[in-house]
C-alpha cells in the first residue's frame, strides 16, 4: 500500500502553492540549474519540493508550478515549529510523531492553505548559495555569497520575474460571500487569516477596531453642533481620550491576537528574511547554521546614514510646501490675475508630492535593504518609519501651515472636509467601485480571473501542435527552454489559466498603503477636532466602505499575496500614537487660537492665556503616560497562558 | 559510615540561619504548637526545620534558633527553582541529581550565606494554616484562615516579636574590610549579594552607578561658573540629557546585573507573599496548590480606593504647606516682629512634615497591604509608589513655591544649598560618623554586637545554676516556657550572646529610606539646575560619602538583613524617570524667568519668549522619548542568552 501510496504521489502534482514566472530572457541552463535546485534533495543544496512546468506557450515567459505533498508539508511544520492547537485546546508546537494529538481523521486538515504558501515560499527562498557557487549559474554579472537565497537574488537581477501564490478559486468564493457581500457583518477574521495569513488579518482587525472606536468622536462630533461653542475644549479633550484608549486598547487587543495565533514569541532572533546578507555560521540561540552579521553594523547605518538623509529628505518637503504657498502668496498679490493661475502652485505641488513619493519609497526600500535587518518584521517596520515620517510632512505640513502661520481656519476646515470627504471618496471609487463595475460589464462573472490591466480572458495558444515549426520562433522570444527531469503539467490544467492570468494581476506586496490611508485620516480626525469634529463621522463612513473596499480588492482584484505572520502593527502602533500626541499639542494649540474661547476670559493676559493651555496640555500628556503604565500591554488570560507556557518547557529542560 | 553521619548532624546544630524571638507573654501551648511546626514533617504541615531554644535568661524571651541542613537547603533550593552557573558558566536552574554539575568538591560551597537564609525564610513563611486551624493555638481573638502563613499572622499579632538573620562574624568583618575600610574603590558587589543578597547588592550598584553619572553634571556645574550666563541654556539641556541617559543606561544595566544574578526571569506569577491573602487553590501557571486570589480585586482598590485617598493626602499635604507660607507672609508684615517669630511656621512645618510622614508611612503599608497584592516586587512597587508621591509633595512643592509663585531665585539657591551641604552633612553624621565614634570609645572593637540603643555589652545570666528558685520569678515574667522535643544550645555557644545583641539593634527592612534620600537629591540636583548649577558637585560629594556611610550601617549597626531577590529598581525607576521629564519642564520655566537670559532677546514679546521656551520643552521631551526608544532595555547579549534559554528548553519540551 506504501508503494502504490508513492506511485500515485509521483503521478498526481498536488495542488499549486507558488508559482514562479522566469524572465524573458532566460537561459536553458539557468532555468535547469533553478528547477534542479527546487526538487534536488536538501544535502545537495536544493529545496525537496515538487515542480511542474507549464507547456510552452506563445507569448508567455518559462513558468513552473511549485508544489510538495503533505508528508513534506508536516516536516517543514515541524521543523518551522508551525504553532497549532492540539486536541486539547493548548496551542503548542506541531511535530510529526505528536499529529494524532492535533487532527482527528485526515492528515490534510491541520494546515491550512496559508500555512502551506509560507512553508513552500520559504523552502524556496531558502534556497541558499553553498560555498562553490560564486555567481548564478550562466550570468557571471550576478555574483553570489555563500548563504545568500538564490530566489531572492534571482529576482533582484530579473531572472525571475516573479514568484507568487495561486488563489484558491473555491475558498476565496466563500470568503468573499461572508466578507465584502455582507454589509453588516463583521468580516470573517478567523477565515480570512486562514486564506490570506496573519499579516492582512491583522490589518482587518486593525480597520474594523479604529472604526469601531470612532463612534464616540461622531457622537461628541454631532453633540457639539448643538451646543454653545465654549463647550469645545472639553470635547476636544474627550476626543483625545478617546484616541488614547483606543491605542491603548488595540496594543492589548494586538497581543491577544498574536498569542491566538501563535505568533506573539516571534523575535528578532528568528529566522533570517531571505535578503539578509551575511556570512554562515552558528547561530548564536539555536545553534542551527544560519547567516550571521553583526547588529552593531546596521544601528551604525541606520544612526549615521538613514537618519540624516531622511531628516534632509524630510526637509526637502518641507522647503517644497513652502515654496509652493510662497509662489501662490506671490500670485494672489499680483492684480488682475485669473483665477485659474492661483491654483496651479497647489496643482505643481500635488504632482511634486506625487513624485517625491514615488521616488522616496524606493529609496527608503533601498536603504533599509542596505540596513541589513534580520528578520521581516524589523524590515518592515524600519521601512515604514522611513515612509511615514516623509508621509507626515507631505500629509500634514500644510495643514499645520494654514493653522498655525496662515492660522486661517475657515480655510483649514475647508481643506479637511475637502480632503476627507472628496479624496476619501474618489479613493474608494478608485479601489472598489471603478473594478467593480468593469468587472460587470466586461468580464464574465469570474471572480478570480479579474485582470485589471488587459481585460481579457486568456486563452493559451497551445504549442504541441505545431511544435517543430514554431520552435526558431520561440527560441528568438528565448522561451522554450528544454528543461530535463521535469515533467509538463497537462495542457488542460486549468492551473495553467489560471497563473497566466493571475500572473498579470497588480501586486499587493503588503498592506502598507491601507495603513498609511488610515494614519493620514486618523490624522485629519485627531490633529485638528478642534476646528473640524464632524471629521470623525467622515471618517467612520469612509471606514465602513473602506472595510469592503479593501476585502473586495483583495479577493477579486489582486494577485493573491504573499501569507506573512506579525505579531502587532509594529511602525504603525507607534506611529499612530506619536500623532496621537503630537494631536495634544496641536488641539491644545487650536483652542488657544480660538477667538470664541478667548472672549470667554478676556481678563486673562495674553501670556496668562497661553500658560493655560501650556498647563492642559502637559496635564493631557501626564493622562496619556498614566494611561500607558496604567493598562498593560497583555491581558491577564494571555500573561498567565505564557508563563504557563515557559513554565512547562523550563519543567521539561529539567 | 552513612550512619555516622547521621548521627552526628542530629547532634551538631549547623550555623543558625534565622532567629525567632516569641513575644514576651507567649503560651507554652502556642510555643509548643509554633515550634513542632517548624520542625514537623512537610505532610503534617510542617518546615522540616531544624529548632534549638535558647536557655531561659533572665529578661529575655523565649528566642528558638532555626537552621537546616545541607541536604535540605539543597532539596529546598531545587524546590524553589534557584538558579546557579554550572560549570560550563550557564545560569539555569539547580536539581540535586545534576549537583556534580553545579560544584567541584563541597556540596556546601553551592549555596551563599544570603540563598540559605532566603531558603530557610522562605520555608518558614510558608508554613500554612490547614483547613481545621481556624485560629493560632491558645489564641481565640487571632482567626486563621485556610493557607494563611502562619509566622506572618504571629508576627502580626505579636505572638512572634522578630524574625531575622544572624550576622556571619568572620564574613561581615571580610565584607567591611574590602567595603567600607577602602575609600577610594568600588564596592566589592558580588560579595555584598552573597551575603546582603539581590536587593541591597542593587541598592549599592545604583548608587554607585548614579554617583559616576554625576560627573559630567559636575564638570558642567564648574565649567559654567566661568562662562557668560548667556549659555546656561546650554548647559541646562546637556543637564537634562545627562540624567535621561543615566536612567536609559541604568535600566539596560540593572537588566544585565539581574540577567548575571538569574532574578530576571521573576514574574508576577511567582510564588505568593507571605501575607498574601486567598483561598488555597490550584495555581494557573503551575499547578501547585497555592493561595490564589482574584487580580481585579486588587486593581478595583487600587484605583476605586487608594488612588483617591493618596491624592487626597497629596492635597492635604500641599495645604498645609500653603499654610505654612501664608502664615509666614502674615507675619513678615507685622513691624518690629521679633527675627525667631517669622522662623516658626518654617520650624512648625518641618515637625509636621516628620509627623505627617510617619502616619503616611503606615497607612501606605496598610493600605498596599489591604490591596493584597501577590508577589514583593508588586508590593514594595505600590507602597513604594504611594510613599514617593507623598514625600514629593512633602520635599519638592515648597521649592516650586519659592521657584514660580514667589519667584525669588535666590532664597531658591539659599534653600537648595542648605539642603544640599547641611542636611546632607547632618545625615551622614547620623547615618555613620556618629555611630563610628560610639563605637570607637564606648564600645570594644566588636563589629557585630555594636547596639546603638543600649550600648552596653550582652552578659546572659545563665538560669541553670539556681533554676529551682527563680521559676517563679520566671513564670511571672511569663518567659520559661517548657518545650517537649526541643534541644537546648549549649550554653557557652556564642550565637546566644550574638542572637541577644543583635536582636535588639536597629532593624533595616529595605533600602527604602536611601533610596529615597537618593531620589530627593536627584531631584535637588536636576530640577533646579537651571539656578544651582552646583548641586551637582555637593550632590557628587554626599553620594560618595554615603557609599561608604550606608556600608558602615548596613555591616555594624543595623541588624542584618532579610535577603531578598530583585530584579529590578522597580518603582524608584519610574519616580526618577518622572522626576527627570518634570525637570524638562522646571528647567525651561526656569531659564523663560531667568532675567539675565530674557536680555538677550528684549525684541520679542511676552507671548514669543514664552512659546521659545515651550518649544524648547517639547523638544527635549521629545528627544527623551527618541532616546528612550532607541535604548533598548536589555543588552544584545542578554537578550541573545534568554532567547537561547527559551530556546533550549523548548527544545527539551518537544
Amino acid at each position: 500500500m506504501d508503494n502504490t501510496n508513492r506511485k500515485s504521489e509521483k503521478d498526481i502534482f498536488p495542488q499549486t502553492y507558488i508559482v514562479v514566472e522566469f524572465g524573458c530572457d532566460i537561459k536553458t541552463e539557468t532555468a535547469q540549474w533553478l528547477v534542479d535546485k527546487i526538487s534536488k534533495k536538501r544535502k545537495d543544496g536544493g529545496a525537496e519540493l515538487l515542480v511542474r512546468r507549464q507547456p510552452a506557450t506563445f507569448g508567455q515567459n518559462l513558468t513552473v508550478h511549485v508544489s510538495a505533498n503533505i508528508d513534506k508539508l508536516l516536516e517543514l511544520a515541524e521543523e518551522l515549529e508551525v504553532r497549532k492547537r492540539d486536541k486539547n485546546g493548548i496551542l503548542r508546537e506541531f511535530t510529526v510523531d505528536e499529529i494524532d494529538e492535533f487532527i482527528n481523521n485526515e492528515r490534510d486538515e491541520l494546515l491550512t492553505t496559508a500555512d502551506r504558501q509560507v512553508l513552500v515560499k520559504h523552502e524556496l527562498e531558502n534556497i541558499r548559495a553553498l560555498s562553490h557557487e560564486m555567481c548564478i549559474l550562466g550570468h557571471m554579472e550576478c555574483p553570489l555569497y555563500e548563504g545568500q537565497s538564490i530566489m531572492s537574488a534571482c529576482l533582484h537581477y530579473g531572472i525571475v520575474k516573479q514568484i507568487y501564490p495561486l488563489h484558491d478559486d473555491e475558498l476565496i468564493k466563500k470568503l468573499g460571500h461572508t466578507w465584502y457581500m455582507q454589509f453588516f457583518q463583521c468580516p470573517p477574521f478567523e477565515d480570512i487569516r486562514i486564506y490570506f495569513g496573519e499579516s492582512i488579518a491583522l490589518y482587518f482587525q486593525f480597520l474594523t477596531f479604529y472604526t469601531i472606536s470612532l463612534v464616540a468622536p461622531t457622537v461628541l462630533g454631532f453633540l457639539q453642533m448643538f451646543l454653545y461653542p465654549g463647550t469645545l475644549a472639553f470635547f476636544c479633550i474627550l476626543n483625545i481620550i478617546c484616541a488614547t484608549l483606543f491605542l491603548e486598547l488595540w496594543r492589548r487587543k494586538c497581543s491577544e491576537l498574536a498569542f491566538i495565533w501563535g505568533t506573539i514569541t516571534m523575535t528578532s532572533f528568528d529566522e533570517p528574511r531571505p535578503n539578509f546578507r551575511g556570512t554562515m555560521g552558528k547561530d548564536a540561540v539555536t545553534g542551527k547554521l544560519l547567516p550571521q552579521a553583526p547588529r552593531f553594523k546596521t544601528h551604525l547605518k541606520m544612526y549615521c546614514v538613514s537618519l540624516p538623509v531622511v531628516v534632509v529628505c524630510m526637509f526637502g518637503a518641507f522647503l517644497v510646501m513652502l515654496f509652493a504657498f510662497w509662489v501662490e502668496d506671490h500670485l494672489r498679490q499680483i492684480p488682475n490675475i485669473p483665477l485659474w493661475v492661483i491654483y496651479i502652485p497647489s496643482i505643481v505641488y500635488a504632482v511634486l508630492i506625487y513624485i517625491m513619493n514615488l521616488f522616496y519609497r524606493r529609496f527608503a526600500t533601498f536603504l533599509t535593504e542596505w540596513e541589513n535587518h534580520r528578520t521581516q518584521s524589523q524590515f518592515d517596520r524600519h521601512r515604514v518609519t522611513k515612509m511615514v515620517l516623509f508621509e507626515f510632512v507631505n500629509n500634514f505640513m500644510s495643514l499645520f501651515y494654514i493653522a498655525f502661520v496662515i492660522q486661517d481656519m475657515d480655510l483649514l476646515r475647508y481643506q479637511l472636509a475637502t480632503l476627507l470627504i472628496v479624496l476619501q471618496a474618489l479613493n474608494n471609487v478608485q479601489e472598489a467601485i471603478l473594478p467593480l463595475l468593469l468587472r460587470h460589464y466586461y468580464l464574465k462573472v469570474n471572480i478570480v480571473v479579474s485582470n485589471r490591466r488587459f481585460q481579457i480572458r486568456y486563452e493559451p495558444t497551445r504549442i504541441d501542435k505545431d511544435r517543430r515549426g514554431s520552435i526558431a520562433k520561440l527560441k528568438q522570444y528565448g522561451r522554450l527552454v528544454e528543461l530535463v527531469g521535469v515533467k509538463e503539467l497537462d495542457p488542460d490544467d486549468s492551473r495553467i489559466a489560471q497563473a497566466v492570468s493571475e500572473g498579470s494581476l497588480e501586486k499587493y506586496e503588503d498592506p502598507y498603503d491601507d495603513y498609511l490611508e488610515l494614519f493620514v485620516q486618523f490624522g485629519y480626525v485627531f490633529l485638528f477636532s478642534a476646528v473640524y469634529p464632524m471629521a470623525a463621522f467622515w471618517a467612520f463612513f469612509n471606514n465602513f466602505l473602506e472595510l469592503r473596499s479593501d476585502a473586495f480588492k483583495l479577493c477579486c482584484i489582486c494577485q493573491r499575496p504573499m501569507s506573512r505572520k506579525v505579531k502587532d502593527t509594529g511602525a504603525w502602533q507607534r506611529a499612530f500614537q506619536a500623532l496621537c500626541a503630537l494631536s495634544v499639542m496641536t488641539n491644545c494649540a487650536l483652542l488657544c487660537l480660538s477667538p470664541p474661547l478667548r472672549s470667554v476670559a478676556p481678563e486673562l493676559s495674553p501670556v496668562a492665556w497661553v500658560m493655560c493651555f501650556v498647563f492642559l496640555e502637559h496635564l493631557l500628556m501626564g493622562l496619556r503616560q498614566v494611561l500607558h503604565y496604567a493598562i498593560p500591554d497583555k491581558p491577564e488570560w494571555v500573561r498567565v497562558a505564557l508563563a504557563k507556557g515557559n513554565y512547562q518547557s523550563k519543567q521539561a529542560l529539567k
